[in-house]
């Protein structure tokens, strides 16, 4: 976003920007979503509150961009933790958002979900994630407005990457070909949403495997 | 939870403990979980404050009773709406709370399965639950203690209703033998719950038929 100039200058903002996106989820995470104010970002980022309004419109694209920043380096976290191999490959840019990174295509449907599935589980766990990504959904939740823009700009471009790689499964024939692959992700998905927000039971790998068996072989028994 | 007395002080005791749910749902449906008073349900309610004390030891508690009886009244709703067969059968107190009524058992897993999911559509689709049920969910989501209290009281329950009900389809040959049963009712139910809770796309009827065919047939071709 920072405009190309001199070395010095773009790493000094390369820093701010960081500072901010710090600063920003560090207060979602401890105040909340309606709590946290430009004002209060600035101060702990230790930039002017103009610094932030001349870089972004209002408190929601601050946090979605720091959103999108904090998604990429724990999807790059994982990956660099199961040896290079986690969930997403493609992109190497760490500011480009989980929305670059694509689901690998072994010709596997299986495992490469289960890799997906495995790294969105590491992902939710990691506890730098933890609060931010539960002030902004519950904010979201209630507020119709800003869970639309969550909704647009940070899930459905990784839903995408779901509907894609489910294409290529039903082209190359390892998914029915009446379902609807935009349907279909969600069998895959919602399950692990639904333990992580609500803290039903853990979320582990071995949890992520099961719903990756149980959604491709179905719950009725094959004749 | 009233103690026995004479007709006339037990419809008292109604009244003012319908006038109090309704004030708490209405209350935090319209300000949030965490604006909501004891003194502001008790002024809304028409009751003295020491009222609700006397029955209630807090304000989550007065809150998922409240709750229970909303749900036991929308699946009641629900039920009449679709000619009294309603995915919820069984028991007849409205005070009772989802987690009295079971799933019916008609032999045919997937038509019984459609029928408790469109119902839980309906509800979740209800104007008279959207506003509470979201704010409470979204409470959770960022106060464990609270989250934890709502899974234990308002939503193991309800699990527990399919736990059961795929343990019977289990023995009558409906279920791969190798499914957990706790498992699988999540690929039931998360899915509603995600569309419904971050509002990706409509929750309709159609969805959660779509939903019960795919969980049970499975994703991956049947050879």
């Amino acid at each position: 976003m920072a405009p190309h100039k001199a070395p010095d200058s773009s790493r000094r903002s390369d820093r701010s920007r960081r500072a901010i996106y710090d600063a920003a989820l560090a207060l979602v995470g401890e105040s909340g979503y309606r709590r946290t104010t430009i004002e209060g970002i600035a101060a702990r980022a230790g930039v002017g509150k103009q610094t932030i309004y001349r870089w972004w419109p209002s408190k929601a694209a601050v946090l979605m961009e720091a959103f999108l920043d904090l998604a990429a380096r724990a999807a790059e976290e994982a990956a660099s933790q199961t040896g290079g191999t986690g969930g997403q490959a493609g992109g190497t840019d760490p500011q480009a958002g989980a929305a670059e990174y694509g689901i690998p295509d072994t010709g596997d449907l299986a495992a490469d979900l289960k890799l997906v599935l495995r790294a969105t589980v590491d992902e939710l766990n990691d506890p730098l994630m933890e609060a931010p990504t539960r002030a902004l959904t519950a904010e979201g939740i209630v507020d119709a407005k800003l869970g639309a823009e969550f909704v647009e700009k940070l899930l459905d471009p990784q839903l995408a990457l779901y509907v894609t790689r489910l294409r290529a499964a039903q082209e190359a024939g390892q998914l029915r070909s009446d379902a609807d692959p935009r349907i279909a992700l969600e069998l895959l998905i919602a399950p692990l949403t639904h333990r992580w927000l609500l803290r039903t039971l853990p979320l582990t790998h071995a949890y992520a495997d099961t719903i990756v068996d149980y959604a491709l072989g179905g719950l009725a028994p094959r004749s």
